[in-house]
């Protein structure tokens, strides 16, 4: 199950603010209706909160390992993405923070969700 | 015909504002005037009302039964996007919801409708 | 020749402003000058007016024999475009509505002609 | 050489105000300084004036043969553009006129000339 | 060596404001480090002042000598960049001027240079 | 290890503002944790001080030492970006500098990441 | 309707053996069952007799008024397609010859048709 | 007029048989039956005789100035492209020889003439 | 000029038979009747003899320096891929070898040479 | 250095004949002349022995690591083929094996090099 135990961080590396995105193309988790396997690209972007202020960085095979204990979980897509948002935020505190998920197809049907923490730059507010 | 009692909902799973989007690829219903087939691709983005307000999604599954009850329908192009947009706000309620049709060519012809609840967000008014 | 009186509409089915869009592929019409025959792509864009005030959509199968009818007429690009705005306004009084003609090559020169009727949302005045 | 007077035109169909694009793929001239031949695409895009201002539209096979009177005269691809964007203005006198010519390389080097008659609306406004 | 004494111009046929741009793909210089060939497109873009004001054009034949007049010569892509600009802003005096310089791979690393001259319109102000 | 002193750099070549773009596609450094290879692509962008304010540009070859500097540096990706912004800002003091790493996926995940110094002008705020 | 007497030709400039391809994008006839227009790209491909067999070539212009007098023809796609090999056959009395004809979609279905007069040498068998 | 006397030709320099090709996209000459131009992209491959034979090549700036003598021309497709490579083979009596011409559309007609000399090897026998 | 003594080779690692292939983009040398600068691409294909024939490999470094060293040399087309296939074939004494020169377009016609030694493999004797 | 120790295989789990295709994105050793990093693309295609027959297949990750031990070898592109085609047929033992690898540009030059083990089936002969 979702375990955000799994996600460390290290100190963000400078004062300066700057922008990271982390693409991951190969999520799955399980569909609560029906039981079948979903899977995901989801896209993570972020700016950390300044060295001076203590902020920090996700580690991404850390992430990776999160994003994997959602393999068996049935959980909706919307749960997905405000979890995922919501576990990340709790992790970095980060100035803001965006999750967007594109689903492949089930039943004919392709899903997009997006999530954000705080106040977006303008240039970011796109659906992709 | 078109049933809107299939269509299931469950509580959204934040406070924090998100949109989603569904996008269903294998559409059909009947032309009313010639009795052939229509095929369409069917957009659906919204944004759900905040869980502090009892604010809802649409369940997958149930939205694919939903749209698979026009198969049969015959019905205009206009009227499909209008009463789908009406039955998904009656059925959530949410803060705004898009509509928007495509479908394949008949005598020569492809459409295109779109339909709208409440203001739409600058970069989400975009025809496609 | 153009036959308006082909064209049937029917009632708007909400209240709820929406945009239609039909993109005809196979319009052909005669050239006035030389006798032969011209072939275009027509894009009609258009706002109905609400269900309230008696708004109407133009039926699509009534638009396809309307537009057969310019096969054998000897008519301008121009004046193809201008008719067939004039023809839709008067048959549906429309909110908004737009028509953009593609012509294909004649003696290496293509074209494409748009006619507005009342005032186009900033996102539809392209060209295309 | 460049004949004005092969411009013919006819009455603008409509009061209301609308675009028409022509573009010609195949126009030659010859280069002034080496006699070399040069190619060009001439983009035309203009509004007439509206019929009740007695404003016209050029005719097109009169402007297929505008063109090909280029054929053999030696001139550069700066006072093409220009010259037809004199010519076209004189024809016709429309709301807005702009001239666009993109020349096949020659050395290595291919240019794209732009030269506009009144004030062009702002999405006419990309250099291609 | 860059010699801009190969530069001619004529004067600029029209006392209307128009845009001329030359894409010469076939630029080639010298390292000044490693004496290696490089490898660039230059794209000028340019308004001539006007005719009254006795406004001139390059001659394009006389642009493709000059750019070849660098063939030779060790230079960096900075100073090809702005030597260019410098040396046809002098031939010209022109109401603006932009060079932008694509310079291929060396050492997997690929680069682009601008240029500018006066204040450059702002949909000229792309990168490209 | 990454080695700052091999940036060299030479007097920029003019008192007119200008911007220089370095996109180096076979970048090289070892994660860390798990000492596997990482992969990135590394798009420096940046507008150098003014001739008479004794502004620099960095010399194309060293950049390319001082890339291959991070070869079996074992170093997180927001340390690569931030580390180069800091040296290439030290070592040129430029009037704005933007560095965008994009890293091939590793566990399915690919990262982009991009650090500024300075205002960055509108036009190249975008995140590739 | 079809007028072989439209099919003029001319002496083969040559008795080297030659191919010739004619390739029509604009044909359109009527569907004799519902009287709707039809839509084709017609390929003619062939070899003229040698001259010094008083081999002979299809005029250009006169073969697109021989295409042109189908406009209003109600016919099946095969009999066009085996209608216009027979006259051209006649008029020609080629080496060997092919017509290929690709139609629009009606009702959601396309279709090609191919036949042939005498041997068609082995790379020319492809359907398209 | 076309003038084979422009031609020029240049002793080959190998005896060991190697094949060339020139590809030419700004052929224009004159339709009989109209006037209007014709424009056309030339492909010309041979393989010219070993130098022990006396084999030799064309020019390519005499190629040029060759073609360039059909512009103002009357003359069928058909005979451009027998005409062209009779001239050749009679120039330069070479191995084998092999022209395409690719004509752009004329009343939505476009076409594509195929001439040899002597056997083509079997993997220059498609079309185009 | 073309110096083959800059070419180096080192003994093949191999006794097996394999196929090398080396494609430069940025050959450059002068036109020798309009001293104006040609640009290709050279493609060199090659099988080197077995080791314990002595088989040799060129040296990838020498080899760019060959290729520049046509950079100021007037020759035709036809004898830099003649000269560059005799120049590798005696630098290395090939199983086979196949050179490939592309050229950009120089007065509308751009250029393809092919020049082969031995037998050339049949999946290699395409023209590109 | 380039360590074939690392190579683990495993049983191969048929008697049927099958295919497997590793392609490595992330290749990079260093050039011996200049030392400068080299990056490769690197694939593998292989036919296993039966199980009959005690035929392997390679353990992915140990081809990773395997792979990575070239990461500062000093080695010609032709060596590194030649070694992994050596290297992987001694810890195989396939009934035959293809190396392909593709070199980025250094130079201005491109490379693939090619490396068989016993017959390759005709469908697996291209170059790429």
């Amino acid at each position: 199950m979702p375990d955000p135990s799994l996600l460390e961080s290290f100190p963000t590396p400078s004062d300066t603010p700057f922008v990271i995105e982390h693409i991951a193309e190969e999520f799955t988790s399980v569909c609560p209706k029906t039981g079948h396997p979903d899977f995901a690209t989801i896209t993570l972007r972020y700016q950390p909160r300044p060295a001076r202020e203590q902020g920090v960085c996700v580690e991404l095979k850390s992430l990776k390992l999160y994003y994997q204990s959602f393999r068996n979980e049935g959980i909706y897509y919307e749960a997905v993405t405000n979890t995922i948002r919501d576990h990340l935020v709790h992790a970095m505190n980060p100035t803001w923070l965006q999750i967007i998920t594109h689903w492949k197809g089930r039943g004919g049907i392709r899903s997009i969700i997006r999530a954000d923490h705080n106040d977006i730059p303008p240039h970011f507010r796109a659906m992709t």
